[in-house]
């Protein structure tokens, strides 16, 4: 979708540029789109772990050649049938797996598809399909959020130097840089990807074969099958598979959580520092959104969709984890609920990496409003008074409680006075402590105030060039990682097309 | 739905019985159904408020004759078109506003079209829709709750002797009676319905003409357009109108939430009173499932989706209240979400207690397995201890001491034994102590002891038929406001059939 | 704690004024305060209960003058040991009623105390006592309600023609008033009060007498034991008084946490009136927190901590609800946790109404920035369009795309220019269009435009004085339906008084 | 507090064992136990970052060597004095920095105090404190599960053979051994240490000299106070760590709602496995409750309250995570509450699973009554269609249909009838299909039954030493993490004392 643009928004002419479909539709949410039935996203997942069940059956000659075959062609037809998009979930048949199995029963014959339910149970099928469905959507998630960051990194590169102020309780408190708040969400997101490749790590294992939860009498092979699903393990025992089948999902559900945690501050910063009557960003007229009945206005709706987006993803975790507290071991009916949460969360949130990435690709800065914030409400008093400290040579407190009575006494006019800060200095005795010019236009100056700002992590741009290469490293690891996994799933599909090729076109 | 049956499930032929349709749907989550663009259920409010809206504008003199003519016919149509299933949002229009009124342009003329938006904004439209679409909503559930508690009524009302093991901590504790314990769920019920009435009664009111939270310098008539629109009020204050749009909402979820905490109770007592190896009640075959591999499984998987659908609606309450936590006071659009909370709750829950009334119906009871129970495990301790301090005049400490010792002795034995309770009253001292024979027939019948529990509220029959006759009065009066509250529509409906007519067939 | 005031706070001499303690404490959060053992705060609520429950069982004949004497001259003599700070609740009598038991043990003797325990379990008796501490705690929280919503009403009064910008999206949308608000918040407050007052009349029913959830075979008379204790009927199904314990506690917690969400909500707005650097309202120096590293920062530290106790609540509700999900009928001990949730939540927000209602007295309007704002950013167009449309009678989406078009036509002027409205309506082909000098007079005014707003809860003076009317009639009846309350607990423990005597007293 | 007994529980004397003192204090909460201030707890974390920051000060020669002398004197006797507890967070001072630092004051000197303050704020130091005190929890908490997981281990060792009912919707579903019962709740706990290893792992980093938020203009050492407080690296980017101080306590707070699910899951396996009236496993009298009023009860509240608990770590999550959705960046005083949340969260799950490690040591199993289960209900039905299946060489589906079949014949009697099998089978027209007497010898085995499933993760007995075996292997690796953790802080705390000890002792 990203990239596509339309001319005629429904709120009027009022905004200038060009509208992106992509924010029309995340902000249109359920309100115009219909949503599939669950299972039919599973569809594809199923064929799959369909053939390769069939494939270990006839491998460990549970069923025939001629019965493999059978399925085998009869799977492939459903396949190319679904990419038509003329395989559907009906009621009647209340699910994915009924579905297939009748299908295949129509081409292959029932005989041959009711073998192909040997040594399994509903139990392990749906779980393995979940786990196949969550696998891809993290994998889709990851290398949205890698490119979100890699924007963060270019935009911030063209910004060590451009001062901001800085907010603590929503009110200005120190000069930072623009660079150093890009490189702040940077480190969030970097921790996310961590959070997910981690999730995806420890759930890469096979959940089939695990049955009803109790395993099957059937000489089946654990190791084949997951190979053949790209899983780098087996998930063991059993009864683990089928109780705590909630849990990869919850953990998904967690983690995509954390993320939009984070996407929901970005959201907030945006909407606060683009506010009148003196916004310090602007959002392109892409990504913003008109009012019907007031025409000057640019509404940032993604921005306030995703505070609401984060709030369900909560919610939906909650959900999940709720319903699977003191279940009893073994299924339950209750946990098919939790792939509707996990997908519901999925659905909203699968554009909003990109999304934000766009934004902030497209972010206008005003890079004067923000200079001049640097110089309003005796911001630079810390920076002033550690300065009188570290260069005057007297107490921190005490420099602190000087610039703090200053400060007071100039609350009308609204700047700090020189003047009147020496006074109060010279009252301490010592002559060399009075502040001279060439103090003075540092202390006005908000670039030499932050480069004094040198140290690990802070906003001097020495400090930030050293955070910004890490990260690009650190990023370039995360990207290696995706890299091979696709490169993993690439070799399992091809290696699932010879074993399946080896049994078509044997005579 | 209801009444609907059919005879082939797909999982085989085990369950004896018929299916029900409703159990299956209920059952079958969103795995097998689609679910429709949220704003296709607004339609009939979207268009019921267009029509209230130009009535008034055409009262106030906002609009004149012909274009209020012009307005109104173009929407009855359309309201025709909607009944034959031919209006559809698309996902161009975003939402059922624009639908509406691009619509209403093709077939009136955008001139006419356009003054429809004359003194509104898609927030107060939005708003007084969702408000329209949950007051029906609580309406239908009210009414199936009230059926859920006649069941239970009617059920209750041929057991006040039927006795059986009451629980705590899982473990059988004290004889009670199941005319008690449904009596028990019955009045929770009955609080959930008064919470459900209440929420309808303090939110039955208007909030159109808020316009987008700030009112607007046209005359318009609230209380007319509120009359119109069947409210008893108007939601007075514009900006309160708009901010606390989710307020209802939230209201409605968490009311719903406390009936599925209900029904969840309920859900797991029938689990665990079917329990294997010895059940005390069975779920008609109707309402079990079968297990694609377990030939002998009869699963309550009703009870169990009942466990997590009310687990979603706490997650949705959740959501609900995190979204409106410290947002700003007018409209944001984080709002929009909070409809789609509320249509999933209803989507959820809607047939849940026409299905357990369904259930508790034709429920059978083991009474005999019941009454065994009521002999086992010490059960009666209590009683007997309570009758010793009673009938004998000791106190009530040294009663249950000497049945707690009691029970000691003869735990091996697993019952206890008369003359050991016996030799230990004896030991006090005075011969008036012994049990006799007598007594022990009283101590030995589970009826007899239980109806010894006379007071208010205790599972004695005495009591048990006040209890009974106080909840079918006081469903009595909640049926008697649903009748209300439906005749109030109804002559909303015609009022406003009236001031559309009298328009229309004017010359 | 409400008035004291100390001068030396932390954070140094930047804050001017005097600090309230109580908004120290309330921000000061669990830092510095330990908190007793839950059942420490029961301890007056569980006396009470004794006294009454050894009263009805001399009344019924269960026990004897003499022991009744003993019982209640020891329980009199407990009560005043605990006015005297003298009982603690000891971690080997592990809660209050074994506390309260043993040394009733000890005043009146084992066997005294051991009858008291006849025809009641730690059930029931449990069960009550937190009732009667959350009805307690609900009284207080409501006329602290009711007081925030005074004070909200008196400041409206000097306001009704103060203009202010109102927000959509965070974003000036359209003039209304100081006034208008205010009320809004306080419509709100209102809906919270009754539902506070509902959730007390619906809960305000005794369980005392369900012993363990299946009543007792004492002659027991639960009507007597709840008119001492100031409840208005009983609750009657001894079952549902157990299963259903968790559910007043759930109700009030809800309760609680919408009017936590509006208060967040009043807490975000103040917030953002605030904001530098062109704050429309001062929050007085009592109130807000300094920084100890930045002299100049005045932080508004209470409505932020609003915030996080608005989310706490939420989260405690959650875990109520969730704790009730799916449990067995009758006691689990699940359910003592539900206690120290509800606990929690009064501890956090107990001084949460008062401390608004001060703030909200002692607030700083800056009428000339407010007003300033109203002729910023184009805020005016919709009244402008509205004003076309009505007085030159043209379509109102007419008018609307006119102001439109002229919005981004003078956008870099930033304010509309007369001349180029009048061009676009003179394109129109009527000379009557014209908007003149009169009707700019009107235009540039924000007091003239928001006066033409004046349909019922409109942000027009005349239509805030009857809002403002309504609301002062509704806040009467709230105080009064206090008042009754409060007059109904004092007769009750008058009556119970001279039961307590009557036995004492005779010979 | 393991391992201590008392002999006179308050409930009476039915429970004949010995009571866990440490299951008494799990399952009173909070009834008779008070809670210290919050910030007491971080008394020692403050001191430890206090001394650190003096000396990396030094170092960095921000303060001279007699300052850096008496700061350091005076943290080392507030040390000493807090391990007398003679250091109390008083209201007064609001916090524990405050507490510290005016306590440094008094002994070292206010002028020495108030350099220690210099390069940095409340909001680092507070943030450090939080990390330094979920850091040692996590360890703790960690190490307890290892425990667990041995015991589980050990306790399977012995019943690779015993066999029991498997469940599936609270039903009996399947022969399974207590091994592969145990060994499931083993695999589950074994996640949740990797997730604990992992969340300390991506968190065990230093936030110090972020200050509040844009870092310091001093020529701090963020990498010297990073190791010298153990953490293996520094949390870069200075916003990031005030910004998302809430990250690390949100994540351990899930970690740990992982574990408590996995444990309340354990808990309702105990409770339905120890059910009347035929109970399959019992519960240590140490770890049962009786009932003040029914004496025969053995509750295991200890498994009730651990459900409970699981919910409030369920709420605190939810808590924080809404606490920190959509906050600005930069510190906002809702943080702090986020502290309160995971303090609250180790309190109530500290000894869980150090106490289910002790339930599940002294458990007693009823072989007889878990083998009799496996015969009952038609339990096999799924084994014998397998049978039938594999060693007659018919279709699965038709092997199943044939149970489902003879399992409604027979249901009656309760139990299959070989001959009614052998009928169908031979209605299927080969003689070959007939199940002979050896046949059945091991159908009418649940071991040997069990024992055919072989394949990974399955119940048989080859298949669980497989199991088993990995699981040790697997938990000595984390065995070893956590003993290579408790080394690196113990070299860490050597560094430190040496650190001080070369300013202390240099003259």
């Amino acid at each position: 979708m990203k990239g596509e643009t339309e001319n005629k928004p429904v709120w009027g002419s009022r905004i200038g540029g060009e509208t992106s479909l992509m924010n029309v539709y995340y902000c249109a949410g359920r309100d115009p789109f219909p949503k599939p039935p669950a299972d039919e996203v599973l569809i594809p997942y199923d064929l799959w772990l369909n053939k390769v069940h069939c494939l270990m059956l006839y491998k460990q000659k549970i069923v025939d050649i001629k019965t493999a075959r059978a399925i085998l062609t009869g799977l492939e037809e459903i396949s190319s049938l679904h990419r038509k998009g003329e395989i559907k979930i009906l009621k009647e048949k209340e699910d994915v797996h009924i579905t297939i199995e009748s299908k295949l029963g129509e081409i292959a014959g029932e005989e041959a598809a009711g073998q192909l339910h040997t040594a399994r149970s509903r139990n392990d099928q749906t779980t393995t399909d979940c786990r196949l469905y969550v696998r891809d959507r993290i994998l889709e998630f990851y290398v949205s959020i890698v490119r979100l960051v890699e924007t963060l990194l270019s935009s911030a590169a063209g910004h060590f130097k451009t001062v901001m102020p800085g907010f603590t309780h929503y009110q200005p408190a120190a000069i930072t840089s623009w660079a150093h708040f890009l490189l702040s969400h940077a480190e969030a997101f970097m921790r996310d990807l961590t959070r997910l490749g981690m999730t995806y790590e420890q759930w890469n294992a096979s959940p089939l074969g695990a049955a009803a939860g109790f395993g099957a009498s059937w000489n089946i092979d654990r190791e084949y099958t997951a190979r053949l699903l790209g899983f780098s393990s087996v998930q063991e025992n059993s009864l683990d598979c089928i109780t705590n089948r909630w849990e990869f999902e919850v953990q998904t559900a967690a983690a995509v959580s954390f993320f939009m945690n984070h996407l929901s501050i970005l959201s907030q910063d945006m909407i606060i520092l683009s506010l009148s009557p003196r916004p310090m960003i602007s959002i392109d007229d892409a990504y913003v959104t008109g009012s019907s009945i007031m025409p000057q206005k640019k509404n940032p709706d993604f921005a306030e969709v995703t505070r609401a987006k984060a709030a369900l993803c909560h919610g939906r975790t909650m959900e999940l984890l709720s319903l699977s507290r003191a279940a009893l071991s073994g299924y339950n009916r209750d946990t098919q609920w939790t792939k509707y949460a996990i997908m519901d969360i999925f659905d909203e949130v699968h554009y909003a990496p990109i999304l934000f990435s766009s934004v902030v690709e497209t972010l206008k800065i005003d890079k004067a409003e923000m200079k001049k914030r640097c110089s309003e409400q005796f911001i630079t008093a810390v920076d002033i008074a550690d300065f009188i400290a570290q260069e005057k040579k007297i107490p921190f407190r005490q420099a602190h409680r000087i610039l703090s009575e200053s400060v007071l006494e100039c609350e009308k006019e609204g700047k700090l006075d020189f003047d009147k800060i020496n006074a109060r200095l010279m009252r301490l005795g010592k002559k060399s402590l009075k502040l001279r010019k060439g103090d003075w236009a540092i202390l006005t100056s908000p670039e030499r105030l932050v480069e004094r700002r040198k140290h690990m992590g802070a906003p001097g741009e020495q400090a930030l060039r050293k955070n910004w290469d890490r990260l690009k490293k650190n990023l370039k690891i995360k990207k290696d990682w995706y890299k091979q996994k696709q490169k993993d799933l690439d070799s399992t599909h091809r290696m699932l097309r010879e074993e399946i090729d080896k049994i078509l076109k044997t005579k």
